[in-house]
């Protein structure tokens, strides 16, 4: 039979949507910078463009976690199919906490990670002509659901002057009578930005006079290391209907045990009013669900981990996020407009007039990850080209490292004066 | 704030899609007999409707199961995210075993679930004016996934009288210029059918001459105790391309670890070619992963389970799909045109002259639910009206009070002659 395969015609063709790669992704970027990683450096490579410390050991998941999920899979109980919203107690011992009033497990859709929390989300919402608020510099994902989902993008800035703080004038502009609603990244993927609770009170106020909901993504709530305390967007849910997404990915330091949560805090019951609940639990009814045993060890990973381990890796950032503003301001052609108070990132903006030979910020981490292997994201990619996202969520030591590499890689390529 | 709230106009609906109920989903179904159930019934649910036997003594994973999971977790090197493919230990030790060449890494993609693979394969087919060929009866998450994603479906049939054999001059008749891909399932959900060599490489034939590729779904491989051997599909992947879907849910009854698989079986690269292979790694990049550390776990899950695990399962399949087959002689309105020689269920007629008052098979499975507190699948939600799924995956004491209570029910509600 194989003879005649060079004849042979085959009909089928790939869907183009997914192959296209002229969107510029974080996972694509980071790629082309491993990628182009001088292979005679003896230097290790120092990586500040990630989003998961689970690799360094000043970051290591707390006994507990790995305790509940022994005593999970010991059980026996957890190794059939879930419900599509989760099971129940892994929907029950939750987030209420810090909410002026009680959810109910019928609030707390579990999900494969935030990654899914989002997607979900963006799908429910997707509409003909139905439009989404971003915010800019933003988190991919959204941008790559919204995109595969039809659904239209807008993008408002957040205000590198103010704290990263949602330009809610901006908001209000953008939107009009098909937007549904808006986004908010708190504390802050790329901007290590923490939203005050007044601020987000406005936030709440705006999306009320807009009549759309706040999608609050929350999967780096309480890793704040700054002044501001961190309160969940939650607490506005009787101001305008607030959908929460969150994961242990972060807290726990277990991004690859793929656990998120989507989470309705809605007192006045407009989402379900809306159809928008019974959509979530239509949409999840078909799509991959979290390990059951992983959703078993739930109640213990969120009742049960100590306080120390909490405020270990909060010390370890803290720390670290000061080691990258102070080195930060060492580098002439980079400044740093916020001094970051949560999450595990900052955002720095380049100034390219002050090098030579580099054309843009996916030139300058080019260049730098070749000559110093050093990787630092691209602001491209978060929405904000021209800048650079360092990651500070690293081996203090190694961070030290990096830093100076960067430095010396300005010193390489500074302009003449 | 909150006093404007009944003037407050909220703008955003949800999407209909996922809200929809007109889709007879197996979800769904099952929901609404489990609801018909009885209160004032005394005597135990006896489930024949599901898929997922785990939570039955005779049903239980093996310890080395367990025993990966509880390595992995403790190693602490895979609370990391994983590769959009997945992890490469688990990509390596893997499948060629049953194949007469040899896989690549390259060639597998791990999921979360088969499900998802099932998600993958049809969102990377689906084209405008795109169709695939189903069987009928099939599984319905097909239908759901080509139907959320636009791609036409036709459906050819199984023949229960020649083994649930494919319909092969149906497909032909049904395949078009549009037509893509063909999926069969083996061995068979619903229909116990395990195909033969022979009968696979008239597929695989069909499929060259149509020019399309063969998606086989062998969630149940291995789970085979007829006269009939289990043959891989990939065997044949040189006469046409074949894309294998597989998980550890069923042969090692542990649905709930959502791990799964999408191997490529295609020595002549075409799939490749044609852009099927980047789209799925474009269409994985973005959706979620299996949690890295059960993927950490595959290697052994695979290679270290005893023989007599797998042995000891199938023989409790084969006594209780002997029991079934034998029990269902004596109900007199349904006959099972085939004794299931895989997989976990088994198709059998219903003859509905033979009864009083029962309507279709919708009807027969509600009755026998309230009346008997029995759950069985009504045909029509795997395409085949008036025809029931039972499984056999059960205690052999609880299947037979099951099929007993059948007979009972025949009985109250059998025509007089
Ligand atoms: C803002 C934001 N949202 C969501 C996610 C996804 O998190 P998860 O690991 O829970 O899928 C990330 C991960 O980096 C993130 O930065
Ligand atoms: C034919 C078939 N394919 C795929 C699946 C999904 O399996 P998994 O548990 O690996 O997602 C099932 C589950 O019942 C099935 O019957």
């Amino acid at each position: 039979m194989e003879s005649g395969l060079s004849e042979q015609r085959w009909k089928f063709r790939a869907n183009e949507f997914y192959t296209s790669s002229s969107t510029i992704s974080v996972r694509g970027i980071l790629g082309r910078l491993w990628g182009s990683l001088s292979e005679d450096n003896p230097r290790p490579v120092i990586p500040l463009g990630h989003g998961d410390p689970s690799v360094f050991p000043c970051f290591c998941t707390s006994p507990v976690a790995e305790g509940a999920i022994f005593e999970s899979v010991s059980s026996g109980g957890f190794n059939c199919y879930s419900y599509p919203v989760g099971i129940l107690p892994a929907r029950r011992y939750y987030l209420s906490k810090d909410l002026p009033y009680a959810l109910s497990p019928d609030d707390v859709f579990l999900t494969v990670g935030c990654i899914q929390a989002i997607e979900v989300i963006i799908s429910v919402l997707a509409r003909p002509s139905a439009n989404i608020l971003l915010p800019r510099p933003g988190f991919f994902h959204y941008e790559t659901c919204a995109s595969s989902s039809n659904l239209e993008m807008r993008h408002f800035d957040l205000l590198p002057e103010r704290g990263w703080e949602v330009d809610l004038m901006g908001v209000e502009k953008l939107a009009d009578e098909n937007t549904v609603a808006m986004v908010i990244v708190n504390p802050g993927n790329p901007c290590g930005n923490v939203y005050s609770y007044d601020h987000l009170k406005k936030v709440a106020e705006m999306a009320k006079k807009l009549g759309i909901m706040v999608i609050s993504d929350e999967v780096y709530a309480h890793l704040v290391f700054g002044n501001t305390p961190f309160t969940p967007m939650g607490v506005f849910g009787s101001i305008a209907p607030v959908l929460t997404l969150g994961s242990i990915s972060k807290r726990w330091i277990v991004p690859g045990w793929r656990l998120g949560w989507l989470v309705t805090t809605d007192p006045n019951g407009i989402l379900t009013k809306h159809g928008v609940v019974e959509s979530i639990k239509g949409f999840l009814s078909t799509s991959p669900d979290p390990a059951t045993f992983i959703q078993g060890a739930v109640p213990q990973i969120l009742e049960k981990t100590p306080d120390d381990f909490f405020s270990r890796t909060i010390d370890v950032l803290k720390q670290t996020a000061d080691i990258c503003y102070e080195m930060i301001k060492d580098i002439p052609c980079i400044t740093c407009p916020y001094k970051p108070e949560g999450s595990m990132f900052v955002m720095v903006k380049l100034n390219l007039s002050m090098l030579d030979g580099v054309k843009d910020d996916v030139d300058f981490c080019m260049k730098l990850s070749k000559e110093e292997s050093v990787i630092v994201l691209p602001g491209v990619v978060v929405g904000m080209k021209n800048w650079l996202r360092i990651t500070f969520t690293i081996e203090p030591s190694l961070l030290r490292d990096g830093l100076e590499r960067i430095k010396a890689f300005y010193e390489r390529h500074a302009k003449a004066p």
